[in-house]
């Protein structure tokens, strides 16, 4: 499969509403090992590598032209799990054009997405079935997943918004989303997080 | 309810996958009396109406700025019905900013959307649950429903890209979608249509 779509004339792709999967568009896929530097406990991913490679998360990339007037689209699945005590999430990114939003809908599994601006402004928002999570201009974004199934949601964007992951992956995000110790889920501060 | 929403920070606002309806935003809601003439077959139109006001859809603004970088998003819920042989539909609409698209989420039901250039290029697409189905740039766009329960997407456009109803309603769309006998739907000319 490859994703090529003429974005000048209508077309469509299909998404599974319960795994988010399409039957004809391919995913991009993120293993635990490309990523397990975004965990804060490293001793919890390098333990659990020895089992395997676990998908943490994937999404579409349906080569949308970076073209304002374009939208890009698709779906995004973020698998259960925890690495140490730290849930399975997104990279998550700002866009290269910073003064852009995003919408996110969610369709299964439940979590919720964090929020981090340039200057330190952060926060949160519980993804369930039917909601629909807005990000403004010039907010980083990571989904996460607090539940027990996959976490599918829809999204939209314009066509150059861009994605500016090494900004992330240089500091880190100010919070994190861990379990906590009585179940549920807590915010706390990222000890890998740097301020500049 | 009042849709008033921060666009600058993050907000959550909830629908229904099954209806399409929220339980914390105020939708548009479009009644036969105020639709009826987008309909070709006016003797069916004013029959209808005697025996109330249907429903035929109803959709979400937000009130999202009308900036480049915003998004808009909601979902839109057509209902299941015809006037004479053709089936209810949004009255749908090019954007004020030609130049920029949109993508639906078909949620529930089924249908499809029909797209038209100013230059005449005509094409069709079906909705199904799991659907995702592109406006391109520059195409009108209207929603139908061909099936026996409410059409149920989610939209998402850039805040800027506004409605151009007029040209539509002055003109028209040059084809419409109707019962055919044998059961299903068929795409027919426009009886009034008018070209210029």
């Amino acid at each position: 499969m490859a994703n090529n779509f003429d974005w000048t004339r209508s077309f469509t792709v299909d998404f599974s509403l319960v795994t988010g999967l399409s039957g004809t568009a391919e995913s991009s896929k993120r293993y635990l090992s490309k990523v397990a530097g975004m965990f804060y406990d490293d001793a919890a991913a390098t333990e659990l590598l020895k089992g395997g490679d676990p998908l943490i998360y994937e999404f579409y990339e349906l080569g949308v032209p970076e073209l304002p007037g374009d939208i890009a689209f698709g779906t995004s699945i973020t698998y259960p799990g925890k690495v140490g005590r730290e849930f399975y999430m997104t990279k998550g990114h700002f866009h290269t054009v910073l003064e852009t939003a995003e919408v996110y809908f969610c369709l299964s599994g439940e979590g919720g997405m964090i929020f981090e601006n340039p200057e330190g402004d952060v926060s949160f928002e519980e993804f369930k079935p039917g909601v629909s999570v807005y990000v403004p201009q010039r907010y980083a974004h990571r989904s996460v997943n607090t539940g027990s199934s996959p976490l599918v949601t829809f999204f939209a964007f314009r066509g150059d918004a861009g994605h500016d992951y090494g900004t992330i992956e240089t500091k880190g995000y100010r919070k994190l989303v861990v379990e906590k110790a009585s179940g549920g889920y807590e915010l706390i501060d990222n000890p890998k997080w740097k301020a500049e």
